[in-house]
């Protein structure tokens, strides 16, 4: 017999032999029926390995991450056999799942697949599926590992990389892949299929080597859950923010300037500064205070803060002076520079906290292939802020952190999010800086904070940031996507490493404890987010430019510019649009603006002193005629809706 | 006889042999008595020289800035006469007037000068000075002038430098120095002299070379004069804005930041954005548009621009990245960037202007010993503006400009100041980029927006800058002393580089034309001069808090606190001192920190509601007491003095 533990932590006896989908149906039919992947003692197996051991075992469903590997992995190889049956004489080479799906790097030789073939093969696909193959692992050696691939360089290169007596292959079909393993129980589960797209990839990500053939597919075990995630990316690919950053006039990528170093146009800049102003007025309100620092320190800075020896050769390379042997670099994050105005004066406990923030401006170098719009840049601003207290003021201050966040969180309509609290890997001590105390108590402060607040929270061993513990939230976007917004981090590390200090109660010198945090993390991503979470449509009291006086003709502008005028008066953001144009046009380019509000003045509003008013998106709807001051209030109370006092 | 052109333009004639001083006689009695120097043709002459041909002659007396160089440059002798006497042995090198005064570079040799022997040398000065000993200019071999300085290594290089035939002395007294001429007539005019301190300084400038002592003096035709300037003197190290923005909290340089990098403590950080606010504000009336740019930019953006070959190799030097080969540069000024946002989408003449806005930091090396405070620093941010118009729309948009500069200055108490137009060298056409004619255009176009707005200006031909002409303008501080204030400029060069287009009216593409502006400069730059002009106290609207509520005990803190929301309703910025300290000294670092209103809280206060009014600097007179909303009438009085609209 052998003591089986299940993730609830109970454990129940087996006799040696026993298979994971044994286990499942002695818990019950219904999860047998589910199960389609496991993993024992932290390794994922197959769902028929025979246990022959104590251990832990988790089953999992296609609604956990590893079913879902498991699945599209399992896919994979089914993809496989259908690519080499239709294109004979490819050359297989590596074919992972990913987050959303899989794909095969295959070597087509003199051959090509389009756009076109995609059906085919998504056919023979379902076909073989059809036909409920098992996949089965087996060992082989590695001669005829070697033998099996004779005459593919990429197999064979994998191949003598492995350890003889390691080496396993997976058959289901006819077809026989080099695998470790990590299937669902047969093909007949997978019931949709739909290669989504091929592109170009070097053998190994080394542009030195080979083009091969990137073959992205995905699949699912019901039909409707494949036309549900293809509308999704259709949906994704309208609300693309480089998409709709380029209609809204947002922000622009300048091949002159550099790659993901964005220049943000007239309306992104004021969209920006309104996030910023909101954040501002929240955080004087929680004892904030504004600084400004250089983008540049000295390198001597980042060697004290320790950033130097962790990211220096991966980072923009330090920038030389003219004369007298001076090396600075461009600054990563803001942290140093706050260290140093916190030491620009002794200070006493009574004094404590201090709360510095900055929307600093930081320069991380990423290679080009991995920018991507405004959420990879290599350039970006941190709402960033520091908390510098005594230890006794760090769970207070951790939780004001976490109601600031869930402030930000709830201004811009993400609902729906969870909480990560990233903590060491206890196997690795080595990638941390600071001591074991310090790092407990970092770590306990975070969880108790995050209990207190009622988050929805998960902790991650080694997940943490080299300097300490972190919470970090991931929220779901209107489209079900996950993104981490918003870090809050403790850390013990830099206070000793800058010296930091104030005078205790007790008349001596002690080290502050430091809060990182940023509940936007960075404009740039928060803002691509923000546009792709709301495809445009910004709260109300976010958006640049709130409403659009369109006179039906050149004759209205004395009219409109009172309108104005008036407007200004109630704090309402409106353009005017006087051009000799149609009021057709004019409704249209407003449109695709996504203005929210249309107010269209001619004879008879000017006569009676009134608007036209006509919503974003309301194409069959009459306009409504108002008073500016109803308007207003109109205005006002919607923007309350959404965007409450902190 | 010689054909003598004076300064008004009228001409007179003169025996051939005649002095500056002849024909200031000629003239009246009253300027001889006051001509202390003169020039002819450019060059500088003495006042006894003889005139031999036709020529244009200025005399100058001590309200010109020639005439008190003429005096200095004088008394530098008298002062090296009064060493040599004090001192045998020493060895003289050189003693040129500068902007203030004169010094004297001496090798003391084992001797040494210290402060307490300055008043023996001044007066022997005096001494030298009541004999009234005439300046005489006479020429010499080079065979005379190393024998006379044999010994001498400092003057016999300048000598071994100079050709012979060109070398002149001058005696006076029993003195004779090495020099080019420019003296006043006698040295009875030299009336007050101080020697203001000494320093170390090397020969040539060159640290590689011996460290003389360095003796720098001032010396006046009155009495009153040296008093005045020593008092201004006294004042302006009162007002220091280092010594200032320490005391103030306002800012901060860390030496592992580095030099010439400040950092912005909150107070100094609230007063920036204070002035930003402002400064967007009007703007944004005037029609600008604010834009983000990134720090950074490719190599190739500044050799696009030219400032990369003209400025490259004595800039901060390019940045690599760690793969990729690529090249950034820390950018020295937005107008490459603001180019790219203009280059992001076609114009058309009817969208013109654009006017593009940014609080952009930019970089620029200077070497450490040039750094001073917030004046001269590595990093700053600039209140920059580029206005891309059309070439019809420039005279329009250039005064535009000067009537926001004006309205920045009205606001923040700088009424006095004159304007310069800078335009180019005609003799050295090749310093400057661009076309004849677009310069002549531009040029044209400064001086008739100068004109129009009755600016008080000035031409400077050689000053402009090497893309294009500008307009700078001069401001007087409180006391008396001119800074460069304010820029204005024209450009035709970028917009060709950058290859900028409009479509006009004929359908065609057209250049438009550039105007960069900033009407504070820098605002690192600004905020030292204003901390100098005000002392420290800004105008009401600007200070980062306008009071402090100061409670009698901790017992009145909830009471402080809701005079503090009230205040806040009221838009009034006001902290709140709680702490357990006593009034006395509560109020004693409220006036250090120049809070303008300091609103006492007690017992009877709470009991009635009111507040206890002490105003800053009021030391006397009896605090007023007023309810909260008395108080926010009075502020708002006071800052609508100041602070008009735009």
């Amino acid at each position: 017999m052998i003591k089986i533990t299940l993730p609830d932590g109970s454990v129940k006896e087996f006799t040696q032999g026993v298979t994971p989908m044994d286990v499942a149906k002695s818990i019950s039919e219904g999860l047998a029926r589910n199960v389609i992947s496991a993993s024992f003692n932290g390794t994922t197996i197959e769902t028929t390995t025979t246990l022959t051991t104590d251990g832990a075992l988790i089953l999992y469903t296609w609604n956990d991450a590893d079913g879902k590997k498991a699945f599209w992995h399992s896919t994979s190889h089914v993809m496989a056999q259908a690519l080499e049956e239709m294109y004979p004489g490819i050359k297989l080479t590596i074919g992972p799942a990913i987050d959303n799906g899989f794909y095969y790097d295959v070597d087509f030789g003199d051959k090509k697949i389009t756009d076109a073939d995609f059906k085919a093969v998504e056919d023979r696909v379902l076909e073989i599926a059809r036909e409920k193959h098992e996949f089965k692992m087996r060992s082989a050696t590695k001669a005829e590992a070697l033998e099996l691939y004779k005459g593919n360089e990429y197999k064979t290169e994998l191949i003598q990389n492995l350890e003889d007596g390691t080496i396993t292959f997976c058959d289901h079909s006819t077809f026989t892949d080099l695998c470790r393993g990590g299937h669902i129980p047969n093909t007949g589960i997978i019931k949709a299929m739909k290669i989504l797209s091929v592109a170009g990839a070097y053998w190994r990500g080394d542009e030195k080597n080979k083009q091969l053939t990137r073959v992205y597919g995905i699949s699912f075990p019901k039909q409707k859950d494949l036309t549900d995630y293809l509308e999704l990316l259709e949906e994704a690919k309208r609300r693309d923010h480089r998409k709709l950053g380029k209609e809204l006039d947002l922000f622009h990528f300048s091949q002159k300037v550099g790659q993901g170093l964005p220049l943000w146009l007239p309306k992104g800049a004021a969209l920006r500064d309104r996030l910023e102003q909101f954040l501002k007025k929240a955080q004087k309100k929680a004892g904030y205070e504004q600084v400004v620092t250089p983008h540049i320190g000295q390198k001597e800075l980042y060697v004290t803060s320790g950033h130097y020896a962790k990211y220096g050769a991966d980072s923009f390379q330090p920038i030389h002076t003219p004369a007298e042997g001076e090396e600075f670099l461009l600054k990563p994050m803001n942290c140093p520079h706050h260290c140093e105005i916190y030491n620009a004066r002794p200070w006493s406990y009574k004094d404590l906290p201090k709360r510095y923030a900055e929307f600093g401006t930081v320069y991380r170098y990423e290679q080009s292939g991995e920018l991507h719009g405004l959420t990879r840049v290599r350039g970006f601003t941190q709402d960033d802020a520091h908390i510098f207290c005594t230890p006794d003021q760090l769970d207070a201050e951790f939780k004001n952190v976490i109601d600031l966040v869930l402030y930000v969180f709830g201004s811009l309509g993400f609902e729906n999010f969870t909480a990560q609290v990233s903590v060491r890997d206890l196997n690795n001590p080595d990638k941390y800086i600071g001591s074991v105390e310090n790092w407990e108590k970092a770590e306990q402060a975070i969880i108790s904070a995050a209990k207190d607040k009622g988050l929805n929270y998960v902790i991650e061993a080694g997940e943490a940031a080299f300097y300490g513990p972190k919470l970090d939230f991931m929220v779901k976007d209107a489209l079900g996507r996950s993104w981490q917004l918003g870090t809050i981090q403790v850390d013990y590390n830099l206070p000793e490493r800058f010296e930091l200090s104030y005078k205790g109660s007790d008349n001596e010198l002690h080290r502050p404890v430091m809060i990182h945090r940023a509940p936007f993390g960075s404009m740039e991503r928060f803002i691509a987010i923000l546009l792709e979470h709301t495809g445009g449509n910004f709260p109300l009291w976010l958006m640049p430019e709130q409403a659009i006086i369109l006179s039906l003709s050149e004759k209205y502008e004395n009219y409109a510019k009172k309108v104005s005028e008036l407007l200004e008066i109630h704090e309402i953001r409106a353009l005017i649009d006087n051009r000799n144009e149609t009021i057709g046009k004019k409704i249209r380019e407003a449109e695709v603006q996504k203005l929210p509000f249309m107010l269209i003045v001619g004879e008879e509003e000017e006569k009676n002193g009134t608007i036209s008013v006509r919503r974003h998106g309301d194409a069959g709807k009459s306009n409504e005629t108002m008073s500016v001051e109803q308007f207003a209030s109109l205005v006002k109370e919607e923007i309350n809706k959404t965007l409450k006092q902190f």
